[in-house]
């Protein structure tokens, strides 16, 4: 359920290559800024493409001293000499590494998670643009209130997709590459400090930051809070689908075929997808919480709060994603039952219609009339039908019409146009 | 310790007075584009100007609806008649009135936020200027590494806090205005639905939102995730203050006179500023947490998820502007002994420099020779001084200026001035 | 919605006067063993008893020290003179006076939100007896699964309310008293300091510990935690009457008269009071959280971590308390419609039954060709009528006592009877 | 770091053989209580030993039903045949297998984390116990306040273990089966449902609740609480550790040979295990808020909210136990520096002895005086020599005596003594 999408930043081999990209990018850019020689980087960067390096064990070494990165270098260094082997790593801090590979993973995931977005959202615009003028009852505090559509109802979800896609896509673009050297000075690179942060954020399509932020963990933080509100964006329309499902409501059912079975019960059709949708999102605020309360980092090092963050970035990403793909999976086969929509759109006899009946009566009989005969009849139609039938002055309005709820969808239908062109608006930017 | 600074959004007057402004906007705004005349808006917006509403009766009448709305409009109508009476709150909804009304306060709360955010980081401006290339040691996991300078702290720390601040005031400018009556389709506008939207947006100086946005939460959930970043921003600088505040460290003191006493050890100078700065700030995550578990709500309004917003919203706002606000306090005094920074840099002997000492003559011996050299100096300072004597090789390099921590700063002015530059960026960015 | 019940620990009068309780007990204990004479005890209790203190006065002077102890026992000592001036307070610190208030205050408070559960689940048990054999749908992830009745879903929300209550009641039980001085030694009391800890929890009616619990903070988590679990407790029922309350479903509504209107839609009847109780049941998971990430404190007294309880503690006690009482409002109005369960049971055409038509012709049939027969009746009710009379074999079947839900109601009656003699047992436990 | 402990919850293979138990169990038990043959019994609890499933398949095949045990089922009916295949998994739903299995596989799990939990308290009260009478400074908000021992540090922590521990140890014994049906009724079994809840019960060597608590969460959530206590309880010694580890205060180290380097700083000696610890224990929080928030779950089985606990649980045993395991490991290498510890004591030139020369003098001299002479004493010790020297009636006092820290740790030791009893009888206890 949790881990349907496997992200780069979850995947051991994953994070291996990562921290041998960054490496092989820091000797490739100390040579390119006058540093190293051009040879010895190549060397380097050879070693770390053909590294066969194996995960598993680079993990148990890494207990030893709290990161990854010493027997990592270790290895790097033995599988050279000379120049090369002391220009591994040269001038770096394991942190460097570690939070420079975590912004080549955490981008490489975030494509995934917003890919995943993207999918669901292009569904429930599918949605949105097939039930434009599918009328069916808005709910509030889970009570039948007004008459809305199914298309605003989808417009709504893409929306909150789109946004926070957008959100992620922003962050994605703004990621800090690391360099600063144990003490955060830079001060093994000489006078070439800065230039070779800025070299080495070229390298790595990162951004260079103003100041090493071994302890400003700002990016990491900012960024766990955009996955949450993108879980929770993911969430809402599941629990839509969860409710419009429901035995007595019935309005909406996923259709892939063989799914949402149950051990006991051949026959009930589940909502599997969405269920699972939500079990995967609710992860995410727990986790995001864990990721902010370790901003509290001491001096020039954390110790526990920064490793404190690796596993619940891991799970939060994976959750995320997880998460949309399963909503848009569970958006894809939706089948939605337009009958039932009306059946229960009559279900009150009228009574959602209310607000409406008030207002075309109220400059005709006044405020405190109108709400004293609209709150008498029971049931709704028949009671508005005689009060209209008994009062002459009602003569002139159409009672039927204004009980068709079908006609008081206000603007439903311009508001899904707007938020379909916003949508096409912000897809083709993506494309860019 | 917690609700130091009271900011708008906590407080019920503010509260009550946000909620008429936007009553009082909806009937203008209705005016303006001719859905109601120009007479009966001025009328309802009198009426909210001069509403003597108790804050706390309406709490109470507030309970038995789930809203502070219902009772509010009703004492409107109350206290007018016509069509004045009929305009109050004409087509809203009460969550309409609620939102927007929480947007209003927001904005005002977060400049009070990002106010408490700035008078911090000009504090860390200050002492980053001041203390420029003040050498003290860096630590990493709570052990001396490297040489670095407090400037190059307080830059961390400023640099922190300006990036949390810019994050609020991004989100201050998009705060979107809520409207879309009962069932979100704008229904009892006719045809104006829309541009009331934007007339009402206007008329406050929110943003008009594509959709209305009741069940879709992005705005609250992403707001209260800066603000859980701007908390973890403020913790940071708080937790090395306490750490250098240590008996044993003393590298800075907290200076308020009359501050930090005890109530069984009158001679004791606690970091009480910083202290309090922390346990502010720890509230966040939590906070944060709670708000975005909210985001999966129920159709066209939630039951229970909305209304689970409010507190935590709050309190995540008093708990970010009081840390804010101490960490403000804590800087302006802080005390900075330079001459116990220099005695704890010179506590290893010279150990902190084994990176310098294993770069400078890796050229010379070789790297295996050089590791062995600096592993086996025991003091440290003296052992390398007898190697470098009795190696030939080595007179050319000069022993003490190697030894010198001063001399091994890297590029920490360089990077302060870097900061310093940003922040004056960001600082007069922010007055435009 | 959130601070409907006032719990004495997040009342600020409350907080002085357990703060005072604690000096003159304090006082008294000293006395009863022999370390101070009768005479000054009894002058200090009766200051404290006598005391005028302002809370808000006191709480200003606080934010200079960090706690309220200092300004409270300069004002003690102020009113005092002599031998009992000097008796106030006394070889106690700060964290003594606060810690032991907070454990009478917890006390207090625990019996306020067991008394509101144990309301909640009077309620629960009325139902559960007097729906004992009311039959309903049991649904699962939201679709109709089984029959089953409602006595036995509403047993199910009274157990819970019951254990969560044991489990408050537990803890009220072993509150512990804190004494230790500044140190934590006792250092201040000679040689007589187990015997005053033991005295002094005497004096309060709270447990002695083994040491000094200072950083120690296992008491505030594990009473956070059962408060969390108290309050998820609570939320469970509320969801389901949220849930049966939809106008699709319509199995209950809560009844208070006047309650659950809507500013626009005032026919509606919302289950307001069920969705305040999730709105106040739903702050207390990130409030544990908060109070769970503070047990790190640093050495004798933490640095934040231990001021960062204080606030989420009295939210916590307020959002169960509030929850509980909401909860139990509900359910005392809560209105039952026989008549809509009955309907919703027949919903399905009899295909809740599949499983009992399976294992009642599977001997007769065998296992693929029941399942196959049950799998392909549709309308449910019409195919197994047609497949029962098509096959001889199944002749001696009564098919329509068969296809009755209520016939198929396993142990729901006695399910009720043993859930309802447990509540007893545990009630009148509670009692002595 | 956060694996350390592989626990049986978070291990895919134990819990496929622990659901295989449950299937086996529950054959076994209808058998014995005359729902079934004992010949079909036996060929079920056959299969399930002998089962060669493949966890990874089923894990695959599980995603379209939501739970594992739909595939399982099939796979064990497809080896068996007639009564036999028939009997596999009969009247129960795939949340009592699961739910169950939790309870199998929580209950080893415990067992696990508490063993880790007992290792680290008995290293705990070795160091309590060898430096029961070690002298060193106790620290309130990271300031030197008044003498203490290591011993009574170190009983503190072991307490706060042993509470931990024992919290879980009462779970352990209360775990309950889960067996209700898909309906919750127990519906399938006729008149004997009660009775095979007790015997299954029975077989598992679980407790038989009143009533199936398929959305009824205390056991899971009060669980969840106990362990998030647990993590605190490790984590606050693991903070200490690191601090008196801080290279300015150095009075313990961690001493596992080839831990804590660098990859930067070769000489460097990080305090590994317990950064470990801190990082590990950090997460647990955040997973406990997500399991508290399932709590709400609908009617009779939850859509979303009990898978949602799935993952967290199995995080929360992982983090747990490998926290335990890095204290233990932490403290069992721990080197006490008493030299450092007398240094450090004496740092303040006896400042932290204010309180006892203050009440030491008070019945000569009188309060104000007596600490007027304390205030202004500076150096602390010169002052207070001075002081005595000049006022005669002061004489009889041995000033000395007075100025000597060790002299003034209370009852530190006798303390240490009533900890480690309680810890031999918490100790014992378990053994029984």
């Amino acid at each position: 359920v949790f881990d349907r999408i496997r992200v780069p930043i979850a995947d051991d081999e994953a994070w291996l290559r990562a921290m041998l990209d960054v490496e092989a990018a820091l000797a490739t850019a100390q040579a390119r800024i006058g540093l190293a020689s051009a040879h010895a980087a190549a060397a380097v960067a050879a070693a770390c493409r053909s590294s066969q390096l194996d995960a598993a064990a680079i993990g148990r070494e890494a207990a030893d001293t709290g990161t990854p990165v010493v027997p990592l270098v270790h290895a790097l260094r033995n599988a050279l000499d000379g120049e090369a082997a002391e220009l591994v790593h040269r001038g770096a801090t394991s942190q460097d590494v570690v939070d420079t590979a975590t912004m080549l993973l955490a981008r490489d995931s975030l494509r995934e998670v917003e890919g995943q977005l993207a999918s669901a959202a292009a569904e429930a615009a599918r949605l949105a643009r097939t039930h434009r003028d599918t009328s069916m009852v808005a709910r509030t505090l889970l009570q039948q209130a007004l008459p809305t559509t199914f298309g605003l109802t989808a417009a709504g979800w893409m929306a909150g997709l789109d946004d926070a896609r957008l959100g992620l896509a922003t962050r994605r673009g703004r990621m800090p590459v690391q360099l600063g050297g144990a003490g955060g000075t830079l001060a093994a690179f000489g006078d070439r400090g800065v230039a070779l942060v800025e070299q080495l954020a070229a390298e790595l399509g990162l951004v260079a930051p103003v100041l090493p932020w071994h302890t400003r963990r700002g990016p990491i933080a900012d960024l766990a809070g955009a996955l949450g509100v993108a879980a929770g964006a993911v969430a809402k329309p599941a629990r839509d689908i969860v409710l419009l499902s429901q035995t007595e409501v019935a309005e909406v059912a996923e259709g892939r075929a063989g799914r949402g079975g149950s051990s006991a019960l051949p026959r009930k059709r589940n909502a599997i997808a969405a269920v699972s949708t939500i079990a995967a999102a609710r992860q995410a605020p727990g986790l995001v919480a864990t990721i902010l309360a370790q901003m509290e980092q001491e001096h020039e090092r954390a110790a526990g709060a920064w490793h404190a963050e690796w596993l619940p970035l891991r799970h939060l990403f994976s959750a995320t994603a997880s998460a949309a793909a399963w909503l848009a999976d569970s958006l894809a086969t939706l089948e939605v039952d337009e009958g039932a929509m009306a059946t229960n759109l009559a279900r009150s006899d009228g009574a959602i219609l209310g607000e409406r009946i008030v207002a075309a009566i109220t400059p005709i009989v006044g405020g405190s009339e109108a709400e004293r005969l609209v709150g008498g009849a029971e049931p709704f139609d028949v009671g508005i039908r005689r009060a209209f039938a008994a009062d002459p002055r009602l003569a002139e309005l159409d009672v039927e019409e204004l009980l068709d709820p079908r006609g008081y969808l206000g603007l439903a239908g311009q508001l899904v146009d707007r938020a379909l062109a916003a949508h096409a608006g912000a897809t083709s930017a993506e494309g860019t």
